[in-house]
């Protein structure tokens, strides 16, 4: 889920994923994450316990669109070595959500007392990726502009179940004229680890979206004339199933505030 | 231009380039080419006197889309090496337009009495070869169920002019549900050499054609509520280009009657 722009810190904005995680780490960088450590893989962050992980696993991997695993930890290890290396994820987001029988009961800045050694770590793609690889190329990405947030939107897709997981897919949506959203399509082709392309384009009701300036999450859209809307498949739909499922215990990252990796986003291009 | 599909015939189909080729030349095939000699590269053909090549081989080179350039032969050869071992241009193809200063002048069966020593051919890729992919993949054409030619239209985009060639963009449509012109964006980006990915999707009157249901060339579309228009560069355009310039004279294929080469649609595959 990327839901919030970065703002004016009077700190130096880090510049590496390790820079951006151990001035996460030591306080001095609050959040959001987004603009900091440019060109470094940002990531969603699922935390749950090991009873559940498996079927979540099969979900992610059922629904490789949105949910594309970066990596999984082993049961009670706040490491994950194949994305970085001086890395605990119990210190090194800004911001947590706690949810407990699917209720919120804490926005901590660490996982320190909440940590059990049973928990599996997810950490799945975000759209920072492969926006980051749109701004390259020249095209707008109007919620960057406005500086407001994706709109995102509960569509009549169904997610492939797996155990207790099943829900709506969940898409955002970025406003683009014709000849962009043909290069857009190309260019998140490449990225199939971070949502990759488009699942639908134009017409909005026949995905179940009521009306496109009214979004379940994120801000409405400002929408031109010469404009089709573009949906990718989004990181809250992970975060809408498990919230169904209301496991006794999960833990996410608080929105905007991302796990923040050493791999860079060309990386994760397939060609 | 793919522009009719293929009739029986009480000969059998030619399986192969080379098989199509000589029942086409001892006459046995009449044409149209659709349908004949699966999964080998048919393509639009062009053949201007030696004075206006250099500024068409120009004008090709800037409008790859429209004018993707399979190979260009030595001025006065009726040979391809590069695209077919066993091929004569001036016999090879079902039937050829002639034109005498911008006139059509001729349509014959061979070019026996109308080759000259100065003249260049043009071999331009054809949207047969995108097609077969697109179908491989399960996708709907429309026009080829229908078993109409599919609509062109001339649009507000101009090509990049080059010498005396200039005009405006020609365009072949395929209506398309939303997820399969994502699909299909995708597959024909891999034939960059055979018009590539489509230049225009939905809002047709964003690129001038003021009615959708009333194409320039072709048979009107059948376009269900359900599906947008999706556009792709079109090797009519090279046509119309030269009938513009009414060169002194020119040969084109007769609609529907392509060059067929020794080459696979999947050789021009990058990916």
């Amino acid at each position: 889920m990327a839901v919030a722009s970065a703002k004016q810190h009077a700190v130096a904005i880090p510049q590496t994923g390790l820079e951006a995680r151990l001035a996460i780490r030591s306080g001095e960088w609050t959040g959001p994450t987004s603009g900091i450590a440019p060109g470094f893989v940002q990531g969603n962050l699922a935390i749950l316990p090991g009873a559940l992980a498996s079927d979540f696993m099969r979900f992610c991997q059922l629904n490789p669109k949105p949910c594309p695993v970066l990596a999984v930890g082993a049961p009670g290890d706040w490491r994950l070595p194949s994305l970085a290396k001086d890395l605990d994820i119990r210190t090194d987001l800004c911001r947590y959500r706690v949810f407990r029988n699917g209720e919120l009961a804490d926005e901590p800045t660490d996982l320190k007392k909440h940590w059990r050694d049973d928990l599996v770590i997810f950490a799945l793609g975000c759209s920072f990726s492969f926006e980051d690889a749109l701004l390259q190329d020249g095209i707008e990405l109007r919620h960057i502009t406005c500086g407001t947030t994706v709109p995102m939107y509960r569509t009549s897709i169904q997610t492939t179940a797996a155990g207790p997981f099943h829900g709506p897919l969940v898409v955002s949506m970025r406003p683009m004229k014709p000849a962009d959203a043909i290069r857009a399509i190309q260019i998140t082709t490449r990225f199939p680890a971070v949502h990759g392309a488009p699942v639908h384009l134009g017409m909005p009701e026949q995905i179940g979206i009521k009306d496109v300036m009214k979004p379940d999450y994120g801000d409405p859209p400002q929408i031109n004339k010469d404009e089709i809307p573009v949906f990718w498949a989004c990181g809250v739909t992970p975060q809408s199933v498990v919230a169904t499922v209301k496991p006794e215990f999960c833990i996410t990252h608080y929105p905007g505030c991302m796990l923040v990796t050493d791999r860079k986003n060309s990386e994760f291009a397939i060609m």
